[in-house]
């Protein structure tokens, strides 16, 4: 039989095509609750009565709860966004997983708390093993690190760079409460060590009984005190919860350094190396870099492998930085270059295997060194965020963080002994090492059942994230041969931004001929706003896609090369200093088969070619 | 018709007493929910087909999934708390809302993300809709305020302590910046500034075009200084989360201050006055004053009148801190106060009108001044955390936070104007306003289901609240009026720790004529361990307790006094400075009707005497 996972029946599907099957299981699993609850006690009585459920109030709030739903269906009706479609080409949204959306819903009847494992003992243990998974996943070796689900990628980002805080302020606190272990280095130094032996000096202090007291004179006793722990350094295609974060963390956010993007997305490495040159130059520390893979805008996946090269080559000379990875959006992705073993796979064999297990047709032509080699050093991080709610195609909200040395939770934790040290008497209380408080179980349930029937490989997810992928490139590839659309005898032209490195396509439309910035914005916002919430019910949209603006305040002048390719002067760019494009994550898995794929992009080309009569004032 | 909800109507029941009708509608959301994907785009062919359908790939697949709902269910079966009997008297949990859970698991399948209105254009109004119900349950004007819905109380904590620290640091900014605007106040008097003044010196920076300077200026753009911004004072029947707190945002927990409590674990308001009056003797400021409505472990309501009109009092003499209270909690009992049309009920009139609605039967004799006066104050503090997945009996993960002043939000938000002003082109962009950035549309629709069907006054929740003080008071007075247990010749009374302010009551049980604390301990911690999930599977339990442990360490001597009821002498409080209480939440509406009380108090004595039995070797 045929290991791989067939992606069709994975979702409930754009016409419900499964729906016979997802009320067949929803009947189960409310039956099976319903029995549990039945034979709980069994001699008990029930509280309800025959004769009280026949009574009017009885009757009229069931009613009022019947019409509380209609009230919300119709709503949702009105107003949801159609994600399931292949025509949503917009956020980084897609139908879910029947097995996510099951266990969901079957959890929730029961309603753990994963905060405490007495509020919990199923799904408590159901979310450590989530977070092996996602520590194995991205290459950690699932006995040293440690992962748990957040309520979304703000949330793990912040807890990534609270960890990176009291990390760096250990050796500090060394200094004042245990001299004599920081003999010999001065305070450039004890900024300036490499996160393995901050964790050993822990260590050290654990086995002489006076890690609490390490931990009283880090940062987390005794405050921030001004900018002695660093900068922190972040690409210009950073999401905005690093802004929040910093603030949150009371680091401040004059400490937040943008790093220049190329015209690729990337971080720019020659750009990241003469900032840290500077900094060091002036004896500044640097608290942390974090590295993207899969930025919001454009899915760009920052080169991981030379970001690492340049920290271990700072590292020999003196000057270490705590390494974050926001893989937020593009972490699941890593599933793709995993055998059914977990194996990261060769370079010179993965497209034959991608070809061989029906991940990728070998036409697609997706994926360059780069993003391989960005890919596999992903485990030289020291932590990394990862949304199951992203690419693991798992209902809101499920964020998670994975740490590649579970020691490190020691330093946020409540408790004094670690997670792993306790006892069955002192079993799991995960709000006690982990940002958050309550959280549902459910959310644990649905990822985990997301996991057990899609592996996280080629053989599972590799195939959603590679159909997706395929699609993808299919519609950059329309977009980038695509003859101009002529509208009342004009001619539009589309260009995409640049090659997708996962599977977010952004692009704009423009008049040939047109030389003004300002009117081809107006054209994409125009284009955008119809093919939007903005244009009355979604649901009566013919597609739907999303905008970002490009701006030089965030970008610098990243986007001045976009411009330029539709023959648009460089004092444009000056002028106006952003630029609209139209943003398509295409996180569907059907636009794979080429019957489906070109319906679509007729369809697609059609509504544009209205859209832009539209903007035109026809 | 009777307005009134009919509590037992709102529940699934222990014994699924409500299954028929809740299947159906289970039924009734897949298939409306089926209908809305099929008419989307009518004419778009379906992704599958039946051909497809039939595969063995496919049949695997969704095999793949039931065989993992099937293995995910017998897990749940086999260690779920059974949160809806009456015999689960332990965390604060019980069954929750069908209107909750229904709203959930239709919204799930819609998927709405509520960081940004793009993605859930209609759960992002329910949200701002339940924010504003919350802020009017707490009294405050709907108009002026603002609330949302956070992962839980922990979150909402941090939220309204970094309102708190970002707030109490704009006048040290306006110094910095706008000097003149600071002028003739001197540093210790811009570190006391009241709410009110600070928010409108922050106006008057926005008219003049400098609030983002400002910002830049405040601890949010750079970062915490050290000790500035004073002391964070709160009583010791904290939630560890505060500890959690001033560690993320960087305050650090040398400044958490603890206050005393008495021995009804209310914070002692003399004990705050006097820390108050030597901190402002040391010139040391406050940055905020946490008071809490229903703390963790005994479910006390800190006099909040007493530490409002203390605030005043020092407002008057230059002495300003923020005020929080921490209603995780206790803030859904307020709905006990409000009558139909959200009045706060008259003291003189209040046990007529609970008596009269059924709310509570005149014999429960539950209000006492101070608690009335406590929950009447609650308005007059800045903000308020207030939990729906507690008393608000709506599935995980639902925490919320309320702000007195929404002006107030703009200190934390990411973007310059605030969501009041956003305009039709700039919709709410929750993420950019609050903690968290992805958030669950489907946690909103729960929450706004449960309010719709059950009202925030006493013919709503007040009567499902008023049920369980009403259960809580009769089990507190039987345990205060039950003989010892004679388990083997030997008697084992049982007392009460407080009086329960709320629904939570503690108690310990203690062998007539033991003098020694150790033993006292180790019996109630036999019993918790017989009445918990360690004696195996929860399933074969027959009643579920939690404990606590409450120490010196966290409480001071308030415990003595408890000890001494059991006629223990006081060295043996201080030689082992720690004493263990069975701690029972009594949130189960079902112990108001004679024959079933009876009943369980019956059962759970029993099981006591057999619980004790077993600890005694027996």
């Amino acid at each position: 039989m045929d290991e791989r996972v067939n992606v069709k029946a994975l979702f409930l599907g754009p016409k419900a095509e499964n729906y016979g099957y997802f009320k067949e299981m929803l009947g189960y699993l409310m039956d099976d609750h319903s029995e549990w609850r039945r034979n709980f006690h069994p001699d008990d009585a029930p509280v309800v009565s025959a004769d009280e459920q026949a009574g009017p109030d009885y009757l009229s709030t069931l009613q009022k709860t019947r019409e509380a739903l209609i009230e919300l269906a119709g709503n949702l009706q009105l107003s949801s966004i159609p994600w399931f479609s292949p025509r949503y080409l917009g956020h980084m949204n897609a139908d879910t997983l029947i097995a996510a959306n099951l266990g969901y819903m079957l959890t929730l009847l029961y309603n753990p708390n994963n905060c405490a494992y007495e509020g919990s003992p199923a799904t408590t243990a159901l979310e450590i093993e989530v977070g092996r998974q996602l520590a194995k996943l991205m290459g950690y070796d699932p006995e040293r690190s440690w992962g748990h689900i957040t309520s979304g990628g703000t949330v793990a980002n912040y807890e990534g760079l609270w960890m990176a805080r009291n990390l760096k302020s250990i050796p500090l606190a060394l200094k004042t409460c245990m001299p004599a272990a920081a003999a010999g280095l001065d305070d450039w130094r004890l900024r300036n060590l490499p996160s393995a032996e901050i964790l050993a000096l822990a260590d050290q202090a654990r086995a002489g009984g006076r890690f609490e007291e390490l931990r009283r004179h880090s940062v987390r006793g005794i405050g921030m005190r001004g900018a002695g722990l660093g900068k922190v350094l972040v690409p210009q295609s950073k999401h905005y919860s690093w802004a929040k974060a910093v603030d949150l963390l009371g680091i401040g956010q004059e400490h937040l350094i943008s790093v220049p993007v190329r015209d690729n997305y990337r971080i720019d490495v020659a750009a990241l190396k003469k900032i840290i040159d500077g900094l060091a130059a002036q004896r500044i520390p640097i608290l942390a870099v974090v590295a993207v893979v899969g930025t919001t805008e454009e899915g760009a996946v920052d080169e991981i492998h030379e970001i690492v090269r340049l920290r271990d080559r700072y590292e020999d000379q003196g000057v270490c930085f705590y390494l974050h990875i926001d893989a937020a959006y593009g972490g699941y992705a890593r599933s793709l270059f995993l055998d059914a073993e977990g194996r990261f796979l060769d370079y010179n064999e993965i497209n034959r295997q991608h070809a061989r297990q029906g991940v990728l047709h070998g036409d697609t032509d997706w994926l360059t060194l780069d993003v391989y080699e960005a890919f596999r050093s992903m485990p030289e991080a020291d932590s990394i965020t990862v949304d199951p709610h992203k690419l693991g195609y798992v209902p809101y909200a499920a964020g998670a963080i994975v740490a590649r040395d579970r020691r490190i939770i020691d330093l946020i934790s409540y408790f004094a002994a670690y997670v792993f040290e306790r006892t069955d008497d002192n079993p799991m209380l995960l709000g006690s090492y982990i940002l958050e408080g309550s959280k549902a179980g459910a959310v644990a349930a649905a990822v985990w059942m997301a996991h057990r029937v899609v592996p996280l490989n080629i053989t599972g997810y590799g195939r959603i994230i590679g159909y997706s992928i395929e699609g993808a490139y299919r519609f950059y590839r329309s977009l980038l041969s695509s003859p101009p659309l002529v509208v009342a005898g004009r001619r539009f032209e589309v260009i995409p931004l640049s090659r997708p490195d996962i599977n977010i396509v952004d692009y704009a439309f423009h008049e040939q001929g047109n030389g003004s910035l300002e009117e081809m914005n107006r054209l994409n916002l125009a284009i955008y706003e119809q093919c939007s919430y903005k244009a009355g019910p979604v649901y009566l949209s013919d597609f739907i896609m999303s905008k970002t603006a490009l701006s030089r305040e965030e970008y610098g002048d990243a986007p001045a090369a976009f411009i330029e390719k539709f023959g648009i002067a460089a004092g444009e760019w000056d002028r106006l200093e952003s630029v609209y494009v139209l943003r398509s994550c295409i996180l569907t898995p059907y636009l794979t088969s080429n019957t489906t794929y070109e319906e679509y992009w007729r369809n697609f080309m059609q509504a544009m070619e209205r859209a832009i009569g539209k903007a035109c004032g026809r």
